[in-house]
C-alpha cells in the first residue's frame, strides 16, 4: 500500500512529500492511521546524516499515535479502533535475555522505527512522519488518554519513557530527591515524572529565564546551574540526576551533588566527548555515572497507563508537515516549548 | 609516650629514622605495638608531596597489624595480648548517616590514619611506620589468622578492603562473572577475593609475562588487554569490573566488556584525567561507571574474618624500614610481587 510520507531524499536536502510504500498486515501485525508525530532530536540527527549510518530516503519519527485501522488474524490485544502508540522500536529478537525481561530497547537485534534494516521496501523502516504504519501487535501500545489530548500524548513514546525508565529503575519516589538536568523536550517530561512519583524534585537549568516554567513543570526547586552559590548549597543531597543535556559539558558540577550512593544517569549521547568526569568525585563518595536508553515494551505500557491516571500529557506546539524544516531550525535554538507535534492529516 | 618512626622532614627529602609523640591511652583507646605495617600507593604519593596538602614531618603507613599493648578502662572489645590490625582510618564524627551505617570511610569528617587533622602532636596524625599507635577501639579490628600470618595480614587493611568492598556492594559471588583489571597490589587481592566469594574471575592485564601468575592467584581466565582478539571475546559478558589501574587509560576498552546493567568500579584516582569515557558505552546497555574507596569498620572486620575462613592472606615481600626508599622506586616500576611490608622491629 502507497501512503503519504514527509521524509528527506539525501542529507543535504530538506525534507519534503513523499510517496512510501507499507505492507500488508500479516498475522501478527497491528495497522495504525497516523493522528500525530512527536519531533524528537534523533529525527534531526538522522535525517542530517550527522549520525553515520543514515540510508536515503529517510521518513523519521518515533512517537507515534493514532488509531487502528486494521489488524492481523492472530492479533489478540489490539483491535479496530482502539487509540495506540509506537516509540522507538518496532522489532527486536524476542527471545535473547533481553527480549524475555521485556527489556527490547537493549536487544542486539532491535529494529529502531526508523532507519533500521527490515524486509520491507525499501530495505530500512520509515517512521511516523507519514499516514499510515504496520507494526507487530508486540511493539504497539494501548492509549487510554481521551483522544482529545492524543496529540499531546505522542512525546510520551520517546520523551517520556526515556526519563521514566531511569527513574523508575534508580527507585525515584517519596523520600528520594531526584535532580533533572536541562529542561527541553526530555527534561520537562523527567520534571513532571519524577514529581508524579512522589519525589522531591530539583531542575538544573542554565537559563535564569526558566525558573517559572520549570516552576509550573512541578519543580520543587530551581537552580540556575551558573549560579555557584546555588550549586554548592545542593552539594551532596541529591540521590539521582537524570542529565538530558547531551551537548559535552561538566559532569563533575552534578557528581558533586550526588550523595553517598547516588548516580547521575545521561540520556544523552553527545557528539563529542564531555570534559572527562573527575574520578575522585565518584570514589569519594562511592558514586555511579550511568546511561540509559529509552525504555522496554513493558514499562513503555506502564508508563502510558501511568501518565494517564496522574493526568500527565507533554506540553506541545502542533505543526504542518510542511513547517518541519522550520521547525528544526526552532529545535536548534532551543525555541518550542517543548515538542513539536506533527498533525499527521497535514501528509494528505 | 616518644616512639621510633620512618617518615620525611619535607617532600623532597628521603624517608629517615626520626622520633615521634603518641598519645598516652585514652579511657576508649587501644595502645598497639606495631608488627608490621604494609606499604600503599599511598604513601608514596603523600610523603613526596604529589597530593596537595601534605604536612611534614610526614610517617605514612595504613596497612597495620601489632599487638595491644595497653587499653583504656572503658576498652571492651579488645585486650592487652590480641593480635589487631588499624587501617585507613582512625576517627570519624560517629554521628552521621554513614557513620552510623558503618560506612566510616565515607564519613566528611573522617581522620585518615596518617597526614589528617588530630588533637594529638604534632597536630596532623602519624601513620604505621613507626613502633606503635593509639588508635580508638571503634577503628580497631581484630585479626584471627595465626601470628606467623600477620606480615602477610598488613596489606589487607587497604588493598584488601579496597577491593572486599566493592565485591560485596556489586554482589560478586557464584553465576557471576568479575573482571579484575590491573594485577598489582590491589589486584592480586581482588583476584583472590572475588575467587573465594564463588565467582569467575577474569584477571585482565597488560604484560603477557603476568599470566601464570594470575592464575595462580586463582583467576580462571587471563586475558592481555593489548590482544584485541580475546578482549572481544569478552564483550557484553562481565557483571562487574573492579578497575585498579590508577593510570590514566582507555576505559571503554572495559566498559564495553560489561552486560547490560553491569559496572565498572574505579578503585584508583590518577593524576591526570582518564580519556573521556564514550557515554554511548553506557547509554547502550544501561551500564555504570562508578569508584569505591576502601571500606567501613563493619566490613572490614568482615572481610578480615572472610580471609582468616578462606586462608587468605597478601603475597608479600618483607623489607627492612631502612630499605623503604628503594622500595618506593622498586613500587614505582611495579616491581613487587605484590606488597612491601615493613618488619616494623627494625625501627629499634
Ligand atoms: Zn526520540
Ligand atoms: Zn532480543
Ligand atoms: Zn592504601
Ligand atoms: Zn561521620
Amino acid at each position: 500500500m502507497t501512503v503519504k510520507a514527509y521524509g528527506a531524499h539525501a542529507a543535504d536536502r530538506p525534507l519534503e512529500s513523499m510517496d512510501i510504500a507499507r505492507r500488508p498486515p500479516g498475522a501478527h501485525d497491528v495497522q495504525i492511521d497516523i493522528a500525530f508525530c512527536g519531533v524528537c532530536h534523533s529525527d534531526l540527527h538522522t535525517v542530517r546524516g550527522e549520525w553515520a549510518g543514515t540510508v536515503f530516503p529517510c521518513v523519521p519519527g518515533h512517537e507515534i499515535v493514532g488509531r487502528v485501522s486494521a489488524v492481523g488474524h492472530h492479533v489478540s490485544h489490539h483491535k479496530v479502533g482502539d487509540l495506540v502508540g509506537v516509540g522507538c522500536l518496532v522489532d527486536s529478537c524476542r527471545h535473547c535475555a533481553d527480549c524475555e525481561e521485556g527489556l527490547e530497547n537493549y536487544c542486539d537485534n532491535m529494529t529502531g522505527t526508523y532507519n533500521f534494516p527490515t524486509a520491507d521496501a525499501p530495505g530500512h523502516t520509515l517512521g511516523g512522519y507519514a499516514e499510515q504504519i504496520v507494526v507487530h501487535e508486540r511493539y504497539v501500545l494501548r492509549v487510554r488518554h481521551p483522544e482529545a489530548q492524543l496529540a499531546a500524548v505522542a512525546p510520551l513514546l520517546c520523551a517520556g519513557i526515556t526519563t521514566y525508565s531511569p527513574l523508575r529503575h534508580w527507585h525515584a519516589g517519596p523520600g528520594r530527591k531526584i535532580g533533572i538536568v536541562g529542561i527541553g523536550g526530555l527534561g520537562h517530561m523527567g520534571i513532571k515524572l519524577a514529581r508524579a512519583m512522589g519525589a522531591h524534585v530539583v531542575a538544573f537549568t542554565t537559563s535564569a529565564s526558566k525558573r517559572g516554567d520549570a516552576e509550573a513543570l512541578g519543580a520543587h526547586e530551581v537552580v540556575v546551574s551558573t549560579d555557584a552559590a546555588a550549586m554548592a548549597a545542593q552539594a551532596n543531597s541529591l540521590d539521582l540526576i537524570i542529565n538530558t543535556v547531551a551537548a559535552p559539558h561538566d559532569l563533575d558540577a552534578f557528581t558533586s551533588l550526588l550523595k553517598r550512593d547516588g548516580t547521575m544517569t545521561l540520556v544523552g549521547v553527545p557528539a563529542l566527548p564531555h570534559p572527562s568526569p573527575a574520578v575522585f568525585n565518584l570514589v569519594g563518595k562511592r558514586r555511579s555515572i550511568a546511561g540509559s536508553m529509552i525504555g522496554g515494551i513493558p514499562e513503555t505500557q506502564e508508563m502510558l497507563d501511568f501518565c494517564f491516571e496522574h493526568g500527565i500529557v507533554a506540553d506541545i506546539e502542533m505543526i504542518r508537515a510542511d513547517e518541519i524544516n522550520d521547525a528544526y531550525e526552532r529545535m536548534l535554538k532551543g525555541d518550542v516549548k517543548y515538542r513539536f507535534v506533527i498533525d499527521n492529516a497535514t501528509l494528505a
